[in-house]
């Protein structure tokens, strides 16, 4: 055995954290994302970085157990990556590229909201639950699933992709998938923004939001955690959307928790309360449902979950 | 090694098959299930009838390895049943009272739909899938899921339990459950029969239905079947409901083949060609999404499914 390393690969930066034989994250750091050359210098990228890591503290490549990487869209179980728009990828297979830098070490794979919660489901919120969804609220709304310490991959690599679930709320706009009433057109950073300029326009009441001239979902959670009333409005509009859908995959799929994450969920318990409130709303067959909590690895997750991904074979 | 019974306990009726050590059935047989005595008499029966088969066949116990039950309500996975409506049961233990009897026989039981789903998954419309969801349309709309030859049995034994899940359809009349527009009030025989009649009710069109005093889910299947233009606007509407909560699924959870079985889905194509043209408008993110067909084991699913669960641990 040796250590292991957790490499979350994002669009614009690279997450690494070096890892005890346990498990146990020993140090962490990031470097920018270098897409140039259609993605091709990032793989030598991720192993130099390991590499310098492992020269300064003194560890033989011996020591090395193995590596796990997080990626920004579908994985097949080969660790084939069809395309990833943010790193440029087409047709292109990161493990079979590392091994070539590292041949006798273990490698591993997966999305990076799949491998994000399998951090979560081993270190963080999902640590004494059996089954978890993770959904994490960025630009879009996405997530992953784990059941008995595996991620449910599903037939198309899709599954645990919420936003595109209706929420069951009459809306008139399209989403940007052709549907309406998206998950992602509510509880997005996205669709936070766009649900708070219509009821600034829609309403008379005074916002202390109606001053500024670009809002971000971020200005919408702050002006609800201190108290403004339309945008709380805001905020329970857009989460009790999710707490529908969590109410729908409840009755459907049972998972013991809902681990919510993302930059969305920075705003913490205000967003946790209003998920809550619709969710319990909507379980009628099952009297506790599931619990509902905050992430707690934040930008961690997919770093951490990446370690698990190559020590665990999630 | 030996043979193994599959036993699926009805509310009326209990059915038993009798397997080869392969699993293939050799024999099957139903009698009447008497639930006096607060269903105690149940089991008692399940054992008389297995050992007048094994006498009649001249099967020594030894030769017996494992017997199968499907129940009509949830089961933990130590076999208990908290309750169970259409049997009697509150607090009792199946898997427990049937070993009194064949104390060195392996025994099993789950919950009806999940059984079926594994029946389908095994030995029917589900064999060539690695993931599928059976969905039942009967009385109610129930399902069960399976993932890796393995039942999702959710946190409260109630994944698979779509019925009550939103049809994303617009609908003013309140569910069974207290909310307005699940998958139930539309997919269900009684929201079959609903709809129909509230089509003959709104519309004036001509249907071979106005005839009729008492209007069953198998009179609208057969006009429909028949081209009478109304009924099949009402199949097109409730099975399209059901397409709809699909698309969701596919979305969240992405299994390879949903399953159609239960008594409506004895009407056939018409029934899978509804179903799918709203599950393919809704699929936005995944082009050619999963396979929907019907079941294949039909009313044996649930027997075929006791036996798997006891075989393969399910």
């Amino acid at each position: 055995m040796g250590m292991f390393f957790g490499v979350d690969i994002g669009g614009t930066e690279i997450k690494f954290g070096a890892f005890s034989e346990a498990g146990d994250l020993l140090e962490k750091w990031s470097a920018p994302t270098d897409i140039s050359d259609m993605g091709r210098k990032i793989i030598p990228d991720v192993a130099r970085h390991i590499r310098q890591y492992t020269v300064g503290k003194g560890v033989r490549e011996d020591g090395v157990a193995g590596i796990g990487m997080g990626i920004p869209g579908p994985v097949d179980k080969a660790g084939y990556v069809r395309t990833c728009v943010n790193l440029r990828w087409n047709g292109f297979n990161p493990v079979e590229e590392l091994k070539k830098e590292f041949p006798d070490v273990k490698i591993a794979a997966g999305n990076d909201a799949n491998t994000a919660a399998l951090g979560e489901y081993y270190r963080g919120a999902g640590k004494n639950y059996d089954s978890m969804m993770l959904i994490t609220l960025g630009t879009g709304v996405g997530g992953g699933i784990i059941m008995n310490g595996k991620v449910l991959l599903g037939a198309h690599g899709l599954a645990g992709e919420i936003g595109h679930v209706s929420a069951a709320v009459p809306e008139k706009e399209q989403c940007s998938c052709g549907n309406t009433g998206c998950i992602d057109q509510f509880a997005s950073a996205t669709g936070i923004v766009r649900i708070m300029k219509r009821l600034l326009k829609e309403r008379k009441q005074d916002s202390i939001l109606r001053k500024q001239e670009k809002i971000s979902a971020k200005d919408v959670c702050e002006a609800a955690c201190q108290g403004d009333a339309l945008a709380v409005r805001c905020i329970d509009i857009c989460m009790g959307a999710l707490g529908n859908g969590l109410a729908y995959f409840s009755h459907a799929f049972d998972p013991e928790v809902y681990v919510i994450g993302g930059g969305v969920s920075g705003a913490g318990e205000i967003i946790i309360s209003a998920v809550k409130k619709a969710y319990r709303e909507k379980m009628f067959l099952i009297q506790d449902g599931a619990d509902i909590c905050l992430s707690k690895l934040g930008n961690d997750a997919g770093m951490v979950g990446a370690c698990m991904l190559v020590m665990n074979g999630g």
